[in-house]
């Protein structure tokens, strides 16, 4: 039996005064972000203006031309019995791994709902709130076809029925059996079998058979992505997605196998995933690079992870802990591992990652079905400001106000000064009116 | 003296069963929305990737182009005796007024902040956490010229301090005395004397000049809103900010002066603003109207404000409470005012609003100024799924996983079942591994 030849990862020299090249090649990598406008973005705008103009006549339309389904408004949504016949040949061990998971990410997003806040004046007669509302209507859109992840709708509908949302519909082309069983699971309200950019117009605009929602989340294609992005505004998205990525920190107590199956993990996502490990122990480089040829010649998608490793992954030497921290930092990765000795001490310190992965017994592919944290998290370096799909993303604030008499009375001239600074003058006078009266 | 005309501002009739033609026409003012493209975009589009290629001279040169103002790189920021010295030419009571302004804001905002969240299990050798970290820099951006609020600069960049951003750096274009002496007050770290999509570019992707920041907020012209939304993505935005509005739910036992006054305070925004009134009392109405045409006469913006009443306003007439609390959620005001007997029991039921005023001595020029919540809210209907701006547009969460080796054994089977379901072998086999060797 002939193996086929170990990745070519590039390996990086990043100590410090070594190497200017691998120095720059480290930037660019940490550069790297969603890209402003994609060929995608033409297509989208032109599905949206046609949904928006035809309503459910266009999304048909678009699902016949684009996937060949004949598809009537009337059938755009599965009623009951056809999910629950769906569900139900789902094979057990599957279902009993699913409601794992499921009990697990619930268990875990109920402890990220959040209060409503505030403070009291005035003995209690002057009173400011934030107080939080759970959306009305969401949207949960999951991929069909190869792409589809029962998974990914755990990870999204559950922390949206968590967060008390009203009604989360799925949006998924050609559901299969385990992922309407998902949706089960995920207490998800209604389902309906239409995707793609036109599936997103709908939810975002309204048709007669598809309800308009307040946000859309979940990961999708390039044409969904775009599309996403567009309707920003008519209502909210969750961060636009690229593709996934593991930062792996591993010093000399690491188990080189592990490291490398890891990053293989992530690297037979697709051929643009980025599995990068960054390390300050040469010969643990070396050992991971072996072992990445060997665990590969056994995988199924082999060619896919090879292709992700070499040309989007690294093998980065850095100086020490210290530079492994700075490193990950700037990197800001969807998933981190710390495979160190006393992880825990380099957590506070790590504030640009999706998720941290803390020790050898919490592998990314937990977190990825059954630990409890969503996998939906920020890519392409946007876990600098992003957060991981949550609760969070399921509520909104407004702000009550409620002043005493006095309070007015003793912020009424400092209103009225700001107001003319500024060239209010009916501002000036609302308040004005209130005080001078009384 | 003889006065202007009163403003013919639309009656609608909203009560059941009643005028057709008024409820299609309600329905057209709830649907409002920020465009999907606006004739900005092009632009924006054009300046952004002059930005990107060209850096700090595409910004100086843009700067020259559209504002007519030499400014060489070394000029964009502002040294700190610049600001100083500028600041301390305010006049003493706009400077006590803003002092009190932003001490109640910051009040406020301190009860915002979020804490970190998780839970335990195997005896805390498991342990799950939502993480909270600031985000690092930050920009506020702040309209130049007449349309300059100090106000704004208070209410965007103290919620930003509060949150621990490391540092928040100020767009804005021919900086006044007052817009810095409020950047001094809100301990914005950095001021650039730049402005307009060039701006948005530069912060969004870093000059040399300029400092990459994780997230941009604040209201601009179409120029900067199109420039936002092209950028999101790079970093993060707030939502993109429409006409100002105000819907006033009013009863028979409210004051028609005062909600006339409130109405015109919103009204003299700009002629886009939207100055709504839900009342379930004929005579009210009646009132109000009245007392618009007189307390414009005597209104410096009283052309915009009528502008305003006329092509965006509404007089409706409601059949009751319960129809008052319907409108307000069908519309999604940014501003809501309860001038209502016992205005606190709808509070609960009022989920779509960005800021609610409850009671006679809360007008909404005290929110604009002084009251501590932030007036940077959701508009165009974005109420219904987006906050005010607060803490939590400055914060991120971190999920934080370490499992203890019994708990990564026990989901280790549903791992492999889901992973395998999925077509992803090497997920499987990176916990297989663990646990198997063990």
């Amino acid at each position: 039996m002939s193996h086929p030849p170990a990745p070519s990862i590039p390996t990086l020299d990043l100590r410090r005064g070594r190497a200017p090249a691998d120095h720059a090649r480290w930037r660019e990598l940490c550069a790297r972000s969603v890209g402003l406008d994609g060929p995608a973005d033409d297509a989208a705008r032109t599905i949206i203006a046609d949904v928006r103009a035809r309503g459910d006549v266009a999304v048909a339309e678009l699902t016949r031309r684009f996937e060949g389904r004949a598809l009537t408004p009337g059938a755009f949504e599965l009623d009951a019995s056809t999910r629950a016949a769906a569900s139900a040949e789902v094979p057990e061990d599957t279902r009993a791994a699913l409601e794992l998971a499921a009990r697990h990410v619930r268990e875990f997003h109920r402890t990220q709902i959040p209060r409503s806040t505030g403070l009291e004046r005035a003995g209690g007669a002057t009173r400011l709130e934030s107080r939080v509302h759970p959306l009305r209507r969401v949207a949960v859109y999951a991929p069909g076809g190869t792409a589809a992840y029962p998974s990914s709708v755990l990870m999204t509908g559950i922390p949206a029925k968590v967060a008390g949302v009203d009604e989360v519909i799925l949006l998924t082309p050609r559901p299969s059996a385990v992922v309407l069983l998902a949706a089960e699971l995920a207490e998800i309200d209604r389902v309906f079998a239409i995707g793609g950019a036109q599936a997103i117009a709908a939810a975002a605009l309204g048709t007669e058979s598809v309800p308009r929602v307040e946000k859309i989340v979940g990961p999708g294609n390039a044409y969904v992505t775009a599309a996403k992005r567009q309707v920003f505004g008519l209502c909210d998205i969750d961060s636009i997605a690229g593709p996934s990525e593991v930062l792996v920190l591993a010093d000399a107590h690491a188990d080189p196998e592990l490291v490398a199956a890891d990053l293989i993990a992530q690297a037979e996502h697709d051929t643009l995933a980025c599995p990068v490990l960054v390390t300050d122990a040469p010969a643990l480089r070396g050992a991971v690079r072996e072992a990445l040829g060997r665990q590969l010649a056994a995988l199924p998608r082999a060619d896919i992870a090879r292709r992700a490793l070499e040309d989007h992954g690294a093998l980065a030497l850095v100086d020490d802990r210290a530079a492994m921290i700075e490193a990950a930092n700037d990197y800001a990765p969807e998933h981190l591992e710390l495979l160190v000795e006393s992880p825990d001490e380099l957590v506070p310190r790590l504030r640009t990652s999706g998720a941290i992965f803390v020790g050898a017994w919490t592998p990314e592919a937990a977190g990825d079905y059954t630990a409890g944290p969503s996998h939906v998290l920020p890519t392409a370096g946007a876990a600098r400001f992003a957060s991981p799909l949550g609760v969070w993303d399921f509520v909104k604030y407004t702000s009550v106000l409620r002043l005493a008499p006095e309070t007015l009375r003793a912020q009424a001239r400092a209103i009225a000064t700001l107001a003319r600074a500024e060239g209010l003058e009916g501002h000036a006078r609302a308040v004005e009116r209130r005080v001078l009266d009384t």
